[in-house]
């Protein structure tokens, strides 16, 4: 059975996990990388990732590395918005080659302020060139609607859905550290906030939208709430922060979906420092009542690249055009052979 | 919007709940309805249901009632066994129905003792009279198979998975206490297996089959143990039935998908009367561990029920041929019209 074909687009911490757990799989093989960092263009792969060359150097020119190694999927990682990203797709679609991306606000565009006026033409340009477009990850992507849309199964009636993902930041990297405000005064943080220098979770409307295009409830409105400091009332800290009581001890962050000025949908999004318990948990309201609950919780990164990898197959087996994780079967593992799983 | 026209074939118990959940539901009807039932055939349907009459007579002709209703797609629930539904499959395929069916070994027939005479031959048929045909339920269906298989989603290596389900049978319909042999002494459970008067859970083989297939597994072998009798140490009961201590108070069986002499999957099925927990968990030993429960569990009937029904659309919107619920899109409820999900 011979490789698929893959080509690495974002060589950052994601990509560059993403890239090593792909080189731990059988059955496939990383044919290109392209990265615009000066810092990581004209080096091989394999020395960025901190082991043997591989033979791929890593380039900045998308077009040439698309059409010189002919992949049969990119694996894209470069941004969590679709400003950023939209053009880059457009290229990948263009030359007909398949693709699975992390950018957040791909994975549920459809009607959101940041995706409507990307979403159909991605479609039409994937149907036009026989190509698939899917965006997922952990969450968005898993966590908070795959799971919760696929839990509604076993119900005969659901009056509304309520995710919480609560994740000790200590066992993170740094950066997500920072970028969640741990460490600062709760007035430094509210400022970052004004400043839109902490921007919050992105995804939270993208799962909301997913959650109820799938149960086809007409949402009055999204209300994405900002985030918000965590103070504790003792001293907590990571490896590399210290958070004294009082301090910001990270972010918690809440969305609701709205329909007749109930909230149908809420997600409840808290990452912090001294978290005394890691969970990810779906209730839903109905006949029967679920309570569901994954303790400890999922880790984002590991969780996004498993679920990157994973959904290769069923991005390449799927019909052209623009997917989302609400249309593909199924996700589920792929340790055997990657080609084993394509029709 | 017009209705989705369904026929019931099967006025079973789970038929019964089915068509009253049908019947509670929007953009949906009941256009015809087949038991083989002397007791029901040539009565109403709301008769039997016991409400208002629906102006649906039960019939044992199957050819006719599909052939004078046209439905879309028949809900079938006669039997666990494929030896006594085969040819009802056929018929219906052969009318260009797509049909769901609560049929246990239906869910994953192949390479399976029971199924795998007919899987090839059901998936033939039904591609050539452009019908769709599933096999679901809560177990086999989802909680032992399709909700394991999603969970590794986000797993980067799977090394094995571990599926418990236990519930207290009290809660259940006495048919079902009666048949795992509840209020018995272990003498006269252990003769009624050994004469296949207690035959166990039936999908404990499909499931196991249908997770291997998923990730890729090839099992040397599916071993499942006989069903074993549950004494506890104090007296329990049901509203219907007493179980003196030392007594049987239900049953409890594993059953195993083996490779190189290791369990990779382990499926533990335990139903008795003054079960102290329910619950339904999924634990999975790879990258990242994954530790999953719903508690309580998910009650039986209703969630076969929610399956049938909430499927309804990925049947119809489904391209032809034998499909199992690792082929089709995440299940989710169909709280909405039910024209609103079919493209």
């Amino acid at each position: 059975m011979d490789n698929v074909r893959v080509v690495s687009y974002g060589i950052g911490v994601i990509g560059q996990r993403l890239a090593n757990h792909i080189l731990s799989k059988k059955g496939i093989k990383i044919v290109g990388a392209i990265d615009i960092d000066k810092k990581k263009v004209r080096k091989d792969l394999g020395e960025i990732l901190g082991r043997e060359k591989l033979g791929v150097v890593i380039s900045e020119d998308v077009e040439e590395v698309l059409t010189s190694t002919k992949p049969e999927i990119v694996l894209h990682t470069t941004s969590s918005y679709l400003k950023d990203t939209y053009e880059q797709f457009v290229r990948i679609l263009e030359n007909g080659v398949d693709c699975i991306s992390t950018c957040e606000e791909l994975s549920y565009p459809y009607d959101t302020d940041a995706g409507k006026a990307y979403a159909s033409k991605l479609d039409e340009l994937a149907k036009k060139r026989s190509a698939t477009l899917l965006g997922t990850g952990i969450n968005p992507g898993f966590l908070m609607d795959t799971l919760p849309i696929t839990l509604t199964g076993v119900c005969t009636k659901v009056e509304s859905i309520y995710v919480t993902r609560q994740m000790n930041a200590a066992t993170r990297r740094i950066p997500f550290q920072q970028k969640i405000g741990a460490g600062l005064t709760v007035n430094e943080f509210k400022e970052m906030i004004k400043n839109h220098k902490i921007t919050g979770h992105v995804g939270l409307e993208q799962s909301i939208k997913m959650i109820a295009d799938a149960l086809g409830w007409d949402l009055e409105r999204i209300k994405v709430d900002p985030p918000e400091p965590v103070t504790l009332d003792r001293d907590v800290s990571s490896e590399a922060i210290k958070v004294p009581k009082g301090y910001n001890a990270g972010t918690k962050q809440k969305a609701y979906g709205i329909k007749n000025s109930k909230a149908l949908i809420t997600l409840d999004f808290r990452a912090y420092i001294g978290a005394d318990e890691e969970f990810d948990s779906v209730v839903i309201e109905g006949e029967p009542k679920i309570n569901q609950k994954i303790s400890p919780c999922v880790h984002g990164d590991y969780g996004t690249i498993a679920m990157t990898a994973n959904m290769i197959p069923h991005v390449i087996n799927s019909e052209p055009g623009f997917k989302t994780m609400k249309d593909l079967p199924i996700p589920h593992a792929t340790p055997e052979h990657m080609r084993k799983y394509i029709k």
